[in-house]
């Protein structure tokens, strides 16, 4: 073991390590009309999260040199870091050297390093190297290359009022190699190793964002400044995220995750880590682990529920047959729903969904099935049956559960939300859940059976 | 007639219209962070592209008072129009109205209209109108509400320092309504009416970008600088647009495109007029025409075919049941493809494919179908059939016309590519087209039969 200065170790222990401020200036016409969506500045967050740092502010213009000379300038007043992505081609719209050249007031050169890196490009490629390409290599005086593997023009950074600018190209995948092997690595290099930074991401679903704001207020009224809670509506996962940036932040977040778990209830689907899980691939885990098979009968969600599960590789496991029963004759035909049934309690009820599951566990010989039966709309609704309700039926053959809901979306969103209830109620059966669900707050219509 | 001064009527041929300023400033810790890639932006250059406008900046920052209060100040300075997208939510850090009150020095108060609409949006839904969702009702003072269908947080505006606010949701469905309906007429009606801008925009598949314009460059050498041409790849669909803003322009586009059409031959699916139609909707239409009812046999695209169908309101005059058969013993049990047959051909051959096809149409009743089998992948390919095969069959029961392909998409992309070139087959069949569709350039393989 080493001894250490105990000055240094006070040093590093009391004062507080500064964040660089990291800010991107993205340029492209392209990027101003609407004909590509931005993905670079996603990229860059992730690769920058990594490190612990984060962008705070981002601006996009087209290849405007006077208003790129204005951004640069400006940004690096009030930044430490600063990434230009794009400008970098041969043509006579980009204009990332002589805009940087400009607002540093340097000299605009042939540089050695970029001619030898365009040559030997060329050379390798058997071309020539024509007037375009050699634009890329007048870069401003005094500036680094920046190697780029798969593309002709480099990279380049320069210090400018003690701010790091990095030219980068807006190819995403020279950009990517450029980021990971070169920028990233640098900026890691300066930065002090004690980054506090972490974040814990929730997937929770059957609750909207301002039921979850009221029931966190309600319940957890205490809840520490020090963990910044944060939410995305996504159609249908909502997340939250806890984010703390200080030891005292670290230390009490095990125990206020673990009450806001408890509050989450069976609302809460997973913590996660890495790539998201769809609900299909969290319902399939399950039915996986239990070596069980699953069937479908779908009247108002038209096979989206076969196909969310099919969507998840190696789902064949678990699902082998899906009825996608839109007419009441092809009830009756595909899965023997009694026509006496349909007649009687119309299609929409909780007989016909029960006789939909029941028959498509018989002709499929699964194990659990999912039916619904629903009004998507516009059309089709009547005082009894407003247009949005659906029933659905779930579970085995000895032990199906039912609910109505009436749902308040246009066709569409009503397809995709029952599709998510399905899968939800499914992962919770699976799961053996007592709580009751209510997934569309007091709007349940008729109430739950 | 009315009479108009002579030097008013030279004054808007003569004197160049001033361009309104237009930028963004887009708010959220989400959009910050690579959690999401942002398309709100390029949804609202196509609309203003539409009337004339151009997006010339824009600035993207988390949730942060401060800095909203600074770009807000700042941008109003520099332009006319500004847009304010996201953090209009119920949640703590949804901070657009405070900072624009704080930006334009006014007070935030309760808005009664918008308390009404989203009084009328809880009642409709029957859900309580709680603590976080009134502060959506809580505006700058003097602001005027905009109308929001699809969501509770109404959006509003206020003008600035000459320059025109808008705050709008961040959530796309409900920005996308607010933008067609509300906003971009209202900026419509300010603008000069002397624009020239005139656009036409194409439906167009089974054609890459590139060999599109590799098609125009050789068939159409001549194609005139007075119309410009835009591609847009979309995730089926292609789109061509043709702009022109001058009276040149105007009067050259009848004829080019003409040529343009006849150059697209079967390509081209139809010239959008409003929203775009869905290539389900183009094919239901077809049917409709006809009085056909077409049925799904469904292998690896697992019931998203039918998905789609059934996305379309009205799709149940002429879609009656879908068959997901994942596994042979379904394909056997519910659509009577041969165990022999399996076992000879294996899953994904036209001899199955056909089965299926057959099988469909007979328990269906229907007038055509759809049959897919295909190898979607990661997992379960052979050397004689790699991942990304699907056999393809579809027609009548005496006319099934067959096709194989071999795709170069990963899982997701296959199932949704497979189900566009299903739709497109079929829309082929049912306008009696002769010529042979290439879906994947030279990639097909084995060759179509």
């Amino acid at each position: 073991m080493s001894t250490v200065p105990l000055k240094q170790v006070n040093d590093l222990i009391n004062v507080p390590q500064k964040t660089p401020i990291v800010q991107l200036l993205l340029t492209g016409n392209e990027l101003m009309t609407g004909d590509i969506v931005d993905s670079n500045s996603a990229l860059m967050a992730e690769l920058f999260k990594d490190i612990g740092l984060s962008i705070q502010r981002k601006v996009t213009v087209a290849d405007d040199l006077a208003m790129l000379v204005n951004e640069i300038t400006y940004m690096t007043s009030i930044s430490d870091i600063l990434i230009i992505n794009g400008g970098l081609g041969p043509t006579i719209d980009d204009l990332t050297a002589q805009a940087l050249a400009l607002a540093i007031d340097v000299e605009l050169i042939q540089h050695p390093q970029a001619l030898t890196h365009l040559t030997n490009w060329c050379e390798q490629r058997g071309t020539e190297l024509n007037t375009p390409n050699l634009k890329q290599t007048i870069l401003p005086q005094g500036c680094n290359i920046i190697a780029n593997k798969n593309g002709s023009a480099v990279g380049f950074s320069v210090r400018f009022q003690n701010c790091d600018i990095y030219c980068t190209p807006g190819v995403p995948h020279e950009l990517k190699t450029m980021l990971n092997e070169e920028i990233i690595p640098a900026i890691a290099n300066k930065l002090p190793s004690t980054s506090n930074t972490d974040i814990t991401r929730l997937q929770v679903f059957g609750l909207g964002e301002s039921s979850l704001q009221k029931m966190i207020d309600e319940q957890l009224p205490d809840w520490p400044t020090e963990i910044e809670l944060g939410f995305r509506a996504g159609m249908p996962l909502l997340e939250v995220k806890l984010t703390t940036t200080t030891k005292k932040g670290a230390i009490l977040k095990a125990p206020w995750l673990k009450k806001l778990t408890h509050t989450l209830g069976d609302h809460l689907i997973a913590e996660i880590n890495g790539k998201p899980k769809t609900m299909a691939e969290h319902l399939l885990d399950l039915l996986q682990q239990d070596g069980l098979k699953i069937t479908t009968a779908e009247s108002c969600t038209g096979g989206l529920i076969a196909s969310k599960l099919t969507e998840v590789s190696g789902s064949s496991m678990c699902f082998e047959a899906g009825f996608v029963t839109y007419s009441n004759a092809m009830k009756t035909a595909m899965i023997d729903v009694s026509p006496t049934i349909l007649a009687t309690n119309g299609a929409v009820s909780e007989a016909v969904v029960i006789a939909m599951a029941k028959g498509a566990l018989l002709k499929s010989k699964a194990d659990i099935a999912i039916a619904v039966s629903g009004i998507a709309g516009p059309n089709g609704g009547s005082e009894d049956k407003p247009v949005g309700t659906v029933w659905l039926a779930w579970g085995s053959l000895n032990d199906l559960q039912t609910q109505c809901l009436l749902l308040p979306y246009k066709r569409q969103q009503f397809q995709q939300f029952v599709t998510a209830v399905g899968l939800d109620l499914l992962r919770r059966y699976q799961q053996k859940s007592t709580s009751v669900p209510n997934y569309v707050s007091e709007r349940a219509f008729p109430k739950p059976h």
